[in-house]
């Protein structure tokens, strides 16, 4: 689990990537602060972060929903996956999805689930290889 | 928002569907009790039920999710958006999502996100034309 002084560490991986460049600001660090703050208090909603010699690597964010569809099972969402771009491509993604993986059946959901972004070719074809079906259609809007 | 006693009428809603027939199961009503009060403890996961003549005809789960990413964008979550069979093509679907922006907005979220089963054309329709963007593949993975 994060603690609050990785905050800026986790912002600056959110940062180093493709879409992320254009749509994260480290100058916004209080709202950061703020969000991890409400985390918190959202008792599922959890930030998790990867430490390797003593600094942030990777992030994910995994939050548990329960609901009654498919006979009240309960779900794991991850989001915004990230690993530090020095480190990309040697497996440190896989080593996260299994952690997700293992504290949501700690947690007991029944199905893990995710999306991405129609543009993340790679990560296609780095959740189909863990096992990951893209069998649902992810909408967004954006509320002004 | 449903009280308990909306439960049963929510799943009959769940179970009255092309892709919930097969799985749901009103015989095991226990554990979607069950979920509905794991539902109450988790603060921002809410179900919420539209009511014609006293009876429940239409239902959906908005999630609030707090995260780091999009400068701390908070996000609302739509799941499980039924109407009941004799009043479908009838508008009450496009009363729900607007209930849902509403309720996000107020919640302080900037954006509004779901995922739709790509056999659901129906349904794909639908969100294209409220202004939803299909930018996104959903991945999921039973746990066993």
């Amino acid at each position: 689990m994060a603690v609050r002084t990785d905050v800026p560490a986790v912002v600056a991986l959110l940062s180093d990537d493709t879409l992320g460049a254009t749509r994260e600001g480290a100058d916004a660090l209080e709202s950061y602060f703020a969000a991890f703050d409400a985390m918190q208090a959202e008792g599922a909603n959890h930030l998790i972060v990867g430490v390797g010699d003593g600094a942030v690597v990777a992030s994910y964010q995994l939050t548990f929903i329960t609901g009654l569809s498919l006979k009240a099972t309960r779900r794991a969402q991850v989001e915004s996956v990230r690993v530090a771009a020095p480190l990309r491509n040697a497996g440190i993604g896989a080593l996260l999805m299994a952690d997700a993986e293992a504290r949501a059946r700690e947690a007991g959901c029944g199905l893990i689930q995710l999306t991405t972004n129609r543009a993340r070719s790679d990560a296609h074809r780095f959740y189909d290889r863990l096992g990951y079906e893209p069998s649902h259609l992810g909408y967004k809007k954006a509320l002004g």
